[in-house]
């Protein structure tokens, strides 16, 4: 390993939409990709499909656990209705001073409502039941609600809009921006702490709406920010 | 009056940072404003502000009911703690077909919490309270949270942003886009039913976060949009 190849980044749910998506992104950005996913076999499958699109790019497969004991930092991209079970199965996997960038969403369509509507968490959102969940001294961002995962899948998409971070630790989420910034096109916002996740997992809703209405994958960008956000 | 001047506009809390604000740049744009306040006599001190910035601008003072009374459409901008009693207030004089733009925001900070929590409303959002209180046949839309009440105060401030607009009907969405593009810099994107105000809403408390991080007064700007968003 060169010394100056990046750190492998583990995908928890990669053969998802938005998982995929951001695998071969961030493979195309030279980042190594340990893929998970429920089961090993559809893990392979979408290891090798990721491989096609970006044959220069490094993936290995896993079961989701084996994903995470593969690295350091980890992306949760699992649907809302399977957070829960998904962390409750990582738990022997997760281990202290691992970064968990949270990318669920609250869609009501996880219990057959529509995916314009959020439903209520009883933590106030997804991101703060993964803080609840993940073992003592797992740092827990959120972040990536926000980027359409037929965007990032499309290499040719240019993306041209903000990630919103939450999390209680600057450190923590300047570590997560400055992963995320790999990706050409993506720039990280610092939106506060961890409980502001209720407003950027929303957005998902909002631009469901927006894209329906406009037949549009759009992004959400901030105006007005100086230079240097992470400074 | 020429028949190309625009229609009136009143504002309901137009003595209010994001009232006032809005009353300038509407002004500067050939718009006549009703400036309505609580007591007609802070109104009448925010139309000399206002004259003071815009001296080509038309501003009429009134109480809040008198700035109801004296245009077809009406932007509600005043703090969420007095939402419902300035609804309960203008019963008498709101009347049917009137556009009703409301801009309020559950901020906690209402009930002495932080400007960066939101307040959970029995109704879903402020502007669904909103629809709920006014008078049958007055038309509801939610806009304009996101806007930075000082980047509207300062004439020279470059907006460079989008209002996101929900409402039940496409064409009361529609007129308030027309009306609000007349403020140069301004985009008006449709976000669907006004049941997603809970999410525009939530935006104000995020922009609040973010402004306070970095000294800044970000605005929204949605990306990958089409052109002609109205049509």
């Amino acid at each position: 390993m060169s010394p100056s190849e990046p750190d492998p980044v583990a995908i928890v749910g990669a053969s998802g939409a938005l998982g995929f998506g951001l695998a071969v992104r961030f493979a195309r950005a030279g980042v190594p990709i340990a893929i998970g996913s429920r089961d090993a076999a559809r893990g392979q499958e979408a290891a090798e499909r990721a491989s096609a699109v970006v044959p220069s790019g490094s993936f290995s497969a896993y079961d989701n656990a084996g994903a995470v004991r593969a690295a350091d930092t980890v992306i949760l991209s699992v649907p809302f209705r399977n957070q829960s079970e998904t962390l409750a199965n990582l738990k022997d996997a997760l281990r202290p001073g691992q970064l968990l960038i949270d990318a669920t969403v609250p869609l009501a369509a996880a219990v057959s409502g529509k995916a314009t509507r959020m439903l209520g968490v009883w933590q106030g959102s997804a991101a703060q039941q993964a803080a609840e969940m993940v073992p003592a001294g797992v740092r827990v961002v959120s972040a990536l609600h926000t980027v359409s995962a037929a965007s990032l899948s499309d290499l040719d998409h240019p993306l041209d809009q903000d990630v919103l971070i939450c999390g209680d630790a600057r450190a923590d989420k300047r570590e997560a921006a400055a992963l995320i910034e790999r990706i050409a096109g993506l720039r990280c916002v610092d939106c506060g702490r961890l409980e502001m996740a209720r407003t950027t997992e929303s957005l998902t809703a909002l631009l469901i709406a927006v894209n329906s209405r406009y037949k549009a994958h759009a992004g959400i960008r901030l105006t007005g920010l100086p230079d240097g956000l992470w400074e």
